[in-house]
């Protein structure tokens, strides 16, 4: 989201910015304290982020606790796909319209986990490659997913998606045959934006690649536990 | 975009909406004495808008006379496509990571477009379901592209975008054999939202169905010169 070309409007923004970004810093210190570990994962419309989530759940639930907020304008469809494939706890955020989530909203979905039974949240954050990336949602670090079908030139058109993220997960590589997408240069394109960013190759319809994304976890949620 | 939960940004957001509704339709009663028809064209990242609109210029120009303004956040990758695949006049406009277009900024465009020497505009808005479906944006008609690997599930989940555009244009129907899209499952979720909507599945990399797009427009654009 961002505001029109009129002063009233930059106003507003200066101000919901500043004070989301201090909400975002208090969820993390409460996060911190209670030992969970927020991960918020965006993407486009499309790009597999419930597929995704799915296959790595299943590897990961034997491990850790993991419970699942899944952001959406309006249908209910994801946390249903959720629960039902892997048996943990999803609720279904409805954002009623809204193109993004913030820390408020993030914190009111969090009231609503029981966090005392989870080492990680996994917040699906509303498919949108622009808004989102825009507020700080409280969550330990950033995730996105770029479907091959989206095309490699994406970081060139959303720096600032890619420029948040610390991982970049680049899904439906089963397909990369049909579709004009250069690894490489879709590589190199990401460290244009983020040269920290790390990128994980995966088919989230056959699981090739998803245990990088679990082990990635697994050291994430260990770290932010321990340190 | 939608406002915040607070009483101040909904009072923005009720004053420009309402201000913006206005200005579209000044600009759309100053096109129709222009002769000018504006389309809107609108989806997610990495659909094909760009290459459905390179097929379908190429099949236009010699027909009638068409510009593109080619909306994007940073970069100008499309608007050079367009230009050296077709020939015809080609802008971009940077919205400066705002994520939609609203009446004035499309004036803004329009401003820089020879509109004596053009029959039919078009807008390529920024690649996102959600935010720009809530701004008129002047345009005669919305389109929307909905390619086959986001899913045939997302007029469930991004309703208004499907509510307000009288085409929606399915692309990359070459590899639906990959992917789990049931075309009539779709349509049937498309009328849901839209019983109005036209539908026209594509394919823009193979031109497949692209003479269908061609032929609608050239219908829209005579009807709206002539009534």
């Amino acid at each position: 989201m961002q505001p029109m070309e009129k002063v009233k409007v930059i106003e507003i923004k200066k101000s919901v910015f500043a004070e989301n970004d201090k909400d975002a810093d208090n969820l993390r210190k409460e996060l911190r304290t209670k030992g969970v570990y927020l991960l918020n994962l965006m993407s486009s419309p499309g790009s597999g982020k419930t597929t995704t989530l799915i296959q790595t759940i299943n590897r990961l639930k034997d491990k850790i606790r993991v419970a699942v907020m899944e952001a959406d304008i309006d249908s209910d469809v994801d946390a249903v796909k959720i629960k039902e494939a892997t048996g943990i706890p999803s609720i279904q955020l409805h954002t009623g319209g809204m193109c993004h989530l913030d820390a408020e909203m993030t914190r009111q979905g969090l009231d609503n986990v029981a966090l005392e039974d989870a080492d990680l949240v996994v917040l699906e954050n509303v498919g949108n490659l622009v808004c989102p990336a825009e507020f700080d949602t409280g969550a330990v670090r950033n995730a996105m997913i770029l479907s091959v079908p989206e095309g490699d030139d994406k970081p060139l058109k959303y720096p600032l998606m890619f420029s948040v993220c610390d991982l970049v997960l680049i899904n439906k590589i089963d397909v990369m045959p049909y579709f004009d997408f250069d690894l490489e240069r879709c590589k190199s394109y990401i460290r244009q934006r983020n040269p920290k960013a790390q990128v994980i190759p995966i088919c989230a319809k056959t699981g090739e690649g998803v245990d990088a994304f679990v082990q990635w976890l697994l050291n994430e949620v260990n770290s932010w536990k321990t340190n």
